[in-house]
Formats: C-alpha cells, sequence, structure tokens
C-alpha cells in the first residue's frame, strides 16, 4: 500500500536531498564491503603469522624437554661445575617462561578448561589474549575475596550477635537459610573464577579448588536441612553455632591470607616480570613476618573444622539430629579438614625445601631438576 | 652442598655432553628470546592495524546514523519512489551488518557484559573474535538445551511414576530435593549461557533472560521448602504434584522449541551469511508448520503456569500450608506466565508484522525505518 507515488509533487531541493541520500547509501554500503575486506585480510593474515610463532614455540618445547632428558641422564654419571649448572638451570628456566608467561604463550593451546567449567558455561574461551589482562584478572580475583572475606565475617557474627540479642536464643530460619544460600553463591563464583585463573595460566593447587566444590555441596546440602526446633533449640542448633563460629575464623584467615597474597602480586607487578616460579610455590613464598602469623591461624581452623565435623558425625550418630544432612555436611567438613591441612603442610615443606635450595645454594630438585651428586 | 667437585675423574665422551647441554641451553635461550620479540613486535604491529579498522568502523558508524536522520527528516516531508527506497534500506542494512556481525565485530567494544557476568566471572573476556567461534557458541547453547529438556522431561516424569508405584501417594524428600538441586543448576548454567550469548552479539530477549533469574530464585526458594507431611501428604504434596505436571510440559514444549530453532541456525549456517534480522525476530520467524502446533502449546503451558502460581498463593492464604516459600514460588510462577504469555505474543506480533511486510513489498516500519507514506 501506499508509497507509488514517488513521482508526484516535489520540489527541487527535496529531489536533491533525495538524490543524496541514494547515492550516500550506496557509499557507505560499499565503504562497509571495503572494511569487511580489509579485517578478514589482516585476519587471516594475522592467523597465517601467528602459526609461524606457533610452530617455534612448539619446537622450542620439545627441543627444551630433550635438553631436559639428557641433563637428566649425564648428571646421573657426572657432577657439573657448579657455576655452570646454575647457568643451564637459568638459561633453561628463562626459555621455559617466555613459553608459560610470555607473549607467546597466548598463542598456545591452553590448559583443557576442565568440566566445571565446561559443564557451567561452554565451549567459551576464557584465555586472556594480553598478559595485562591476565594479571588484571587475578587482582580482580583477589580483591573479590577481599571484599567477600569481609562479609564471610560479618554475616556470621551478625547472626550470633542476634540471637542472644534479639532472639532469645534461637535461631530463626529465614536468615540463616539467607546466609547458606550466600555461601552457595559465593561458593559457586570462588570455583568458577579458579577455574578460570587456571586456564590463564595461575597454577593454584588443585586442591584449593577441589575445597571449593566441597564447600558448594556443603552449602546446598545445608539449605535444605532444616534448623528449627522450638523446643530445645539451644540442643538442636549447636551444629549451626559451630558452624558460624567457624566461619568467623575463617573469614580473618582470609583476611590476613588476601593481604599476604596481594603484597606478593604487587611485588610481581613492581618486578614488572612475573616469574613462573612465583607462582608455583606462590601460596606462601615471600612476605616472611606474616606467615608466622598466618600459619598457626591457618592450622587452628583446620583443627577446628575437623572438630565441627566430628561433633556434626556424632550428633548424627547418637541420635539427637538423625537426618542425613547432619552427616553429610560432618564428613565433608572432616574431608576439608584433612585435605586442607595436607595441602598447608605440603606447601610449606615446599616453601621450606625452595628456601634451603637458596640457602646452601645448591639448588637441589630445583624445578624437577635431579640432584647433579644423587649417584 | 656437593656438586662443586665439577673437574674431577671426568671421560671425555662425559665432558663433551656437558659442554654440549650448556651451548644448548644457551641456544634455546636465545632463540626463546626471539621468539618473545618477534610475537610481541606481531602483537603491537596488529594492534595498530586493528585501531585503524576500528576508526574507519566508527566513522562508518556515525555516517550511518547521520544518514538514517537525515533520511527521517526527508521522508517526513516527500514520499520515494518505491524501488529507490528499497534499494536505500537494502544498502543500509547491508553496512549494519556489516558492523554488527562481519569480522569487524570483533574489533569492536562489545556490549556490557551485564552484571550478571561480573557477578559469577568477574571482568573476563566472553567475546569469541572469530566468527564461527560465535555460531559454534550458539550450537553449542542449542545442544545444550537439548540434552537439558530431555532430563527436564525424564526427572518428573520419573518422580510422578515412582511415588504412585513405589512410594505409595507420598514423595519422599530426598529425591525431590535433588531434582530441585538440578533444577537450580540448570537455571544458573541457561542464564550464564544466554548472557554469554548475548556478550556475543545474539538479539536474544532480554526477558528469556530474566526468566531464567526468576526461575533460579525460585528453585533456591524451593529447596528450602520443606515437602514432607506424612500425615495427610495428598493434600500438603498437591502444589508439588502440579509443579511436576507443569515441568513435564515444560519439557515437551522445550524439545519442540529446540527442533525449530535448530532448524533455523542450519538454515543460516548453510546460507553462509547471518544476517542480522535472523536474530532479531530469532523466536518465532522461520519454519512454518512447526509454530502452529508450538504456538498453542506455550499458551496451554503459560496458563497452566499461572493456574500453578495461583494455586499455590491460594494454599497459602486459606492455610493449609503457611511458609513464605509458598507465597514467594506462587508469586514467581504467576509473573513469568504473565511475562513469557506478553513476550509471546510480542514475538508473534512481530513476526506477523514482518511477513506482512514481506508480502505487501511495501516493507513499512523496517528496521526502525519511518514508513515513506506517513505524512
Amino acid at each position: 500500500m501506499g508509497g507509488n507515488a514517488g513521482n508526484g509533487g516535489g520540489v527541487d531541493d527535496g529531489r536533491d536531498a533525495y538524490e543524496h541520500i541514494v547515492g550516500e547509501a550506496a557509499r557507505l554500503c560499499e565503504l562497509a564491503r571495503e572494511l569487511q575486506d580489509s579485517t578478514s585480510s589482516l585476519m587471516s593474515r594475522t592467523w597465517n603469522e601467528e602459526q609461524v610463532l606457533r610452530q617455534r614455540a612448539l619446537a622450542l618445547d620439545s627441543d627444551l624437554r630433550r635438553l631436559q632428558s639428557s641433563l637428566e641422564f649425564v648428571s646421573r654419571s657426572r657432577s657439573f661445575d657448579q657455576k655452570l649448572a646454575e647457568k643451564v638451570e637459568e638459561d633453561m628456566y628463562r626459555a621455559k617462561s617466555v613459553l608459560v608467561d610470555g607473549d607467546v604463550a597466548s598463542l598456545l593451546p591452553s590448559k583443557g578448561h576442565g568440566r566445571f567449567l565446561k559443564m557451567f558455561l561452554g565451549p567459551v574461551n576464557l584465555r586472556a589474549t594480553r598478559k595485562e589482562v591476565r594479571l588484571k584478572v587475578k587482582e580482580e580475583y583477589n580483591s573479590y575475596r577481599d571484599r567477600t572475606a569481609f562479609l564471610f565475617l560479618l554475616f556470621p557474627s551478625m547472626l550470633i550477635f542476634l540471637r542472644s540479642w534479639l532472639w532469645e536464643g534461637c535461631f530463626p530460619v529465614l536468615p540463616v537459610q539467607l546466609y547458606q544460600a550466600w555461601l552457595l553463591f559465593l561458593y559457586t563464583t570462588l570455583a568458577l573464577r579458579e577455574n578460570i585463573l587456571r586456564v590463564n595460566g595461575s597454577d593454584i593447587r588443585p586442591w584449593w579448588v577441589y575445597h571449593h566444590y566441597c564447600a558448594m555441596l556443603m552449602a546446598l546440602v545445608s539449605l535444605t536441612w532444616e534448623i528449627k526446633g522450638q523446643p530445645d533449640c539451644a540442643n538442636k542448633q549447636k551444629g549451626v553455632q559451630l558452624f558460624l563460629v567457624w566461619a568467623i575464623m575463617q573469614g580473618i584467615a582470609m583476611l590476613l591470607q588476601n593481604r599476604y597474597q596481594r603484597q606478593r602480586l604487587y611485588t610481581r607487578i613492581a618486578l614488572g616480570k612475573a616469574k613462573r616460579m612465583d607462582v608455583v610455590w606462590g601460596e606462601t613464598a615471600g612476605v616472611e613476618g606474616q606467615l608466622w602469623l598466618l600459619c598457626p591461624i591457618l592450622f587452628i581452623l583446620q583443627g577446628f573444622e575437623a572438630y565441627v565435623g566430628l561433633l556434626l558425625l556424632r550428633t548424627a550418630f547418637v541420635g539427637v539430629v538423625s537426618e542425613w544432612q547432619v552427616v553429610v555436611c560432618g564428613a565433608l567438613l572432616v574431608l576439608m579438614a584433612v585435605g586442607n591441612f595436607a595441602n598447608t603442610v605440603q606447601t610449606l615443606m615446599a616453601k621450606s625445601r625452595f628456601k634451603a635450595m637458596k640457602r646452601s645454594k645448591s639448588k637441589h630438585d630445583f624445578d624437577q631438576l635431579p640432584s647433579p651428586t644423587s649417584s
């Protein structure tokens, strides 16, 4: 309908504007075509050049492996001059750093995304191309932990405070469930972000990620767990109360850990070179003084975690509360406590070994290099 | 300790291997340095060339906007020759398509990630550079929906079947809660993936994403909702039962919808040109026959959803079950039903308008172009 009377009663300048529009549209269409062509040609050119670099990187990687194994073979029968051995180590370390942390790293196939990320997000690319961005992701993760550590401290403190001040010794259901829902959300996001960090080259210990899977499961289970119990609630809510006290301690430990790791990252950025080793030994290497405050707190926390878990298991088996949720939460807490303890000890041992290596300057076991005098 | 006796009792070929290793390490270190240099120079070169293309794209975009507004201005006072008007529309549409869907699109700043993705993942890049990858993400999303639609149908059917066959008319708590936890997981992943699709240029209607936020909330709330009730469970579990029947219908509708959207995507890929309009009108445009099967089912489903919601609200206010969870779930179901209905109607109207446009060849209201005969 309509629109067919194009030639009727027009004025001249109307006609001009009209022709101008037609011409302009054609010109823009042509410009767009050219833009499309140059973009796709740039992309294919870049892709080809990247392909060459990729090949060189892979060749370098296999050369490094070959050198590593021949080094192991030779060092089994002979010992090296120390200075030269150090030079070899340093050269190899530098070459590896380029492959792992240099610009070329973004062109190499990244570590598998892992089932967790695929499950939640599907097969998307999560690796940042530029190194600054990767460091920014790490920094943002740390500041996220900072913010949540604060809430981690605040929420349970408020619940415990309100219980004695307002609720007369009995937790009402809704606030506790809101807190549990928040925990579920928090642990899910932490697990997601840590997996993304791994994709971006962080060497975070796998346990800390598994630990967050366990915590997610526990938060989910605790949501289905009835906590009401007006008659004799002091007895029935003992588990919840212990859990909250543990959460407060956890919050304090998280704040300390965060401060500690943050300082390490700033040092790294300031140095301008992100050393791979700093990530590998990342959980504990560095800033001395705080570590001796952090470690006892971590161990006490882990002991308390196990204690809460065992207490829950006991209440389930003695029969005060006989729901399956209590058993599962108790078992998960014990599992997490044991895992956390084992991993903290391992990290500390790795750190002290690293320090001993530095002090004695003999660098035993440095990054999988076998001891030169093992024969 | 040790390792200092480097010059003692060596054999000649041992010494050779040793020197070879030192030399090889130095060579590899040098190679790595070169690789780092060429990669970073390629990257900065590419970045500069991309910058030029980006500028050209922005200029084209502002030219298109200017043309659009002068077209609107002129068409207010004059009517166009139909053929030329169509040509202008087509030229502008093509130019816009390049900016939105062409290779250059990946260089332009993407739509904001939105709060949801930032909350869960932090500030990571989720936009795929290559168009094939973007289409793959979409395809994977569809196949994910396929798989889950099957489970969406299976789980509630199984629960309802087992209730009469094994559980003597009463749902036990655990299986229902497992199902609810699965729903929470499912809706979370769907919301995440849809947000990722949006980042990658999909024009999925915002409501469908909000709808999944509501569904997440409902699944979370239903987890905290006690469903046991051995005395008189038939009455108390009526809400759960209705919800499961609705879920079965939802599963069937999802399967149909998926088949329909899949065929559309294949057509798009086969055509080799992903037209923007296909995304905009995406929910319903295309494959005719199935739509007339799909729509009545969708409307019945939405009616049933509202009915279940109202029933839940009634039970809460009449006082059979007086938990807040019932009220929230009821209200959310009604809200989702109304929103779904409004959005389905809007999409259908957009589609019929689009078809009328095509049929009459006058293309009224095509992609925001004002009607040429509106004066």
